[in-house]
């Protein structure tokens, strides 16, 4: 096989890569290279090409010869020359395959393995788990990341340090202390792309990682995250919750324990303080650490906030936080506030230069947060989250009083109480109804010893405002009646 | 301990937690809790603070209280009230620790971990690896970020697709026929966030990954990648090297095998054809597949350019590729085009969601490569790095013209060969004058039989333009007399 090469000339727009293969001379190994270009879409309708003689040069063939070339695909009706414009794929040929003379061509990519997303999903999205995606602010992001990039020195755009940038860490320093009464300073924070890698980093690389098993985790938690420590090797032990939160008590020889302290994830409610207190107390007596999962740490509604347990020792407790709730999980940034004696630690594990959250990103959300514009929105889904909370709790009491709803202090999401042995059924029935939502049993650790507790986890950030009073009533329509 | 906290009025942009405990009345707590937030730096200068009715509001105080802590902290200079502004943090006091009574602190955050990072690295820097980050295009990116924020649906800011956004699968699988001759559909390219995020999800999760070693590497290569591939338990095979690149007939029953077709890194010079065919052939009759690192794909000056190597076989070549060197690390995108029976596997490994790479960063990549910003920025970039390597082999023949310089026809980089037995000493007395770089000796595969080669890599990509120059000369002045 003879290969060859072409290059676009510095002129044109564009790099063109071509092979002259095949049967018969040059000319016609370029003519068919380029037809096969045109036709497979490889250059696009419009596209121009490059003059003869740097296609030439590139190709080292004489220039007549690709003036013969282009000549015989204008007459072909492949390529159109007009006088001042040069030569150009025609508009309305290209993918269409014009019979004629078909080349023999190599095997095809095959079938496609993907047709383009459809704009299809579940009629009502009462999942939880992601805020509602209309909202993000466009604008005011949008300003932060041309100011952000703008005013970036030279070394952003060259490898990244793998702590972060020390503007973002020093904007969350700041900002958490404000606003979530963490006690760090910018060299203890630690950037990752979202609380699944902060967990890969503390857990992942097997014997090597930073922190080791077993992990106590709430009987009640993201399926996704027990996946992911499954994967890592790390042995869960699920502590049983009350009315108080995780009973911490529970907590034996683990090395370290998971807890959702601001708001019980999915059941709701605070960490008693008492609990706070005695889970600091046993990862001190054990040389343990908690992992604090502030997952929706600002969306608080009716009772005190209540700040981050970070505060009680924060040479103890791990603080994870990202904005994958409060702005967006298209974002892929969020943190780590570490103990001294980890960050050297979690910095190795994510290696010499940032493999993953971007700088740009990053510089950007410093400027969202020290502009003000990161409290701004905060409070602004505040307000509409507790304004979808209050017609769910509305449309329930209209709709059906009988059925309790919990967890309503904070969060993106309630808890919705079943009669026991119904919760798989209505589960069903709202699939059949088209809303996607999940059943309380979808986050139960298999190995807690607690009784089953049927009921529904309703998420009432993602729909579309417009969308949300049909999705209220949609899910009353398969509630059991009393 | 008593705790209480303190939420922002919604009037005020900021949010504020506080803790009312200690010796005294809530008036005292209040004063003293307030005159810590801003003495500390987390009420910031000029910040300003809730109106009286809100704050004892969440405090579920009198009103008179929060006036008179605000009157005390007023009095005492902390704070100030102004008509119509309210009451802010006064400006040049905060930070001071003004003395006075100092209140007894909680134990404090330990001392810094970390400066904030200098300006400082080496005085020339002709390390391999990134781009001239003083060359980012930060104008047409800032716009097509902008224009892709604008026309993104709503859907993009929610929970994202592993595969990535279709409309940058799209543009990418356009570009890469167009551009490097790459035969795929936006169907079998998946999106990560650069080449080792590839190379963990192939290899990574041990006997449940996407890919098995032991994996056939070049002698020489990125150390790194060694690493990476070794914590994942993948033992890699190195390949002897010579002047028509690896020696693929070496290879035997190894699962896969990792190379740089294009150019090979870091000695330079393509993959010859038949060798190109030879590996393909192998990979065929192995049921193995060959990873294509095309890292500095678009980056060649004097010869040919060289295809990508997946265009022989689209069903057993991978081939990689990001923006790390034709735009920037900063930002943290790439892509696998990957063999159909690959893309499910690939796909599962990243998980239910796009845990990683940012989807407004996907969008305007899409938008940036659609609007033929790419193709010129790499244009603009070649022709900029081609006279950076001129003149490099200028300033060598002029003053050190023993010094053979090879692997120039491509590339951010080229090899310098040295005389036996002399590389540590140059590399030694390199950085005692300033000068970051790296021997060849740092990228040999420790369990190669070829004998060991002296020499030094000189990436001519980092430096700013007006340093270029003078770190030339420094090179020159290092390297041993004839």
């Amino acid at each position: 096989m003879t290969e060859s090469w072409v290059n676009s000339a510095e002129r044109i727009g564009v790099d063109l890569h071509l092979e002259l293969a095949g049967p018969g001379g040059r000319r016609a190994a370029l003519t068919r290279a380029l037809r096969e270009a045109v036709r497979s879409g490889r250059l696009a309708p419009g596209t121009r090409l490059p003059p003869y003689r740097s296609l030439a040069a590139d190709l080292g063939v004489a220039r007549n010869t690709v003036a013969d070339a282009y000549a015989e695909l204008v007459a072909e009706g492949w390529l159109t020359a007009r006088q001042g414009s040069g030569t150009r794929v025609a508009t309305g040929m290209a993918h269409l395959g014009r019979p004629g003379k078909p080349e023999p061509r190599r095997a095809a990519v095959r079938t496609p393995v993907a047709a383009p997303p459809r704009a299809r999903g579940p009629r009502h999205d009462l999942r939880q788990g992601s805020p509602d995606p209309s909202a993000f602010p466009r604008t005011a992001w949008s300003a932060s990341y041309r100011r952000a990039l703008q005013a970036a020195p030279s070394e952003a755009f060259g490898p990244g340090d793998p702590a972060g940038r020390w503007e973002l860490r020093e904007a969350l320093a700041e900002y958490l202390a404000r606003a979530r009464g963490v006690r760090t300073e910018p060299g203890r924070i630690v950037v990752c792309s979202g609380f699944a890698h902060a967990l890969r980093l503390l857990f992942g690389q097997g014997a090597g990682g930073v922190l080791r098993g077993p992990l106590g985790v709430e009987a009640y938690g993201l399926d996704f995250h027990r996946g992911l420590l499954a994967t890592a090797g790390v042995r869960t032990v699920p502590l049983p919750l009350d009315e108080h939160g995780a009973r911490v008590e529970a907590l034996g020889r683990e090395r370290a324990v998971l807890l959702t302290p601001a708001h019980q994830f999915p059941t709701g409610g605070p960490l008693h303080p008492e609990r706070r207190a005695a889970v600091v107390d046993w990862a001190r007596a054990q040389g343990a650490v908690v992992l604090e999962d502030d997952y929706d740490g600002e969306f608080r509604y009716d009772r005190r906030p209540v700040g981050a347990l970070q505060g009680l020792d924060p040479e103890r407790v791990i603080h994870l936080g990202s904005v994958s709730k409060s702005l967006s999980p298209a974002l892929r940034l969020g943190w780590m506030v570490l103990p001294e004696h980890l960050v050297g630690p979690v910095i190795g594990a994510k290696g010499e230069r940032e493999g993953w959250a971007s700088a740009l990103d990053q510089l950007a959300l410093a400027d969202f947060v020290r502009s003000g514009s990161y409290d701004r929105h905060v409070r602004r889904m505040r307000q509409r989250y507790r304004r979808r909370r209050d017609r769910l709790v509305a449309a329930l009491a209209a709709q059906a009083p009988h059925v309790e709803v919990t967890g309503i202090a904070a969060g993106l999401h309630a808890v919705l109480r079943l009669p026991p042995g119904s919760e798989r059924s209505v589960v069903k029935a709202a699939a059949w109804q088209g809303i996607a939502l999940d059943g309380l049993g979808a986050f139960r650790h298999p190995e807690t010893g607690m009784p089953p507790s049927d009921g529904l986890v309703i998420g009432y950030a993602a729909p579309a405002e417009h969308a949300y009073g049909a999705a209220l009533d949609a899910l009353c329509a398969v509630l059991p009646p009393e």
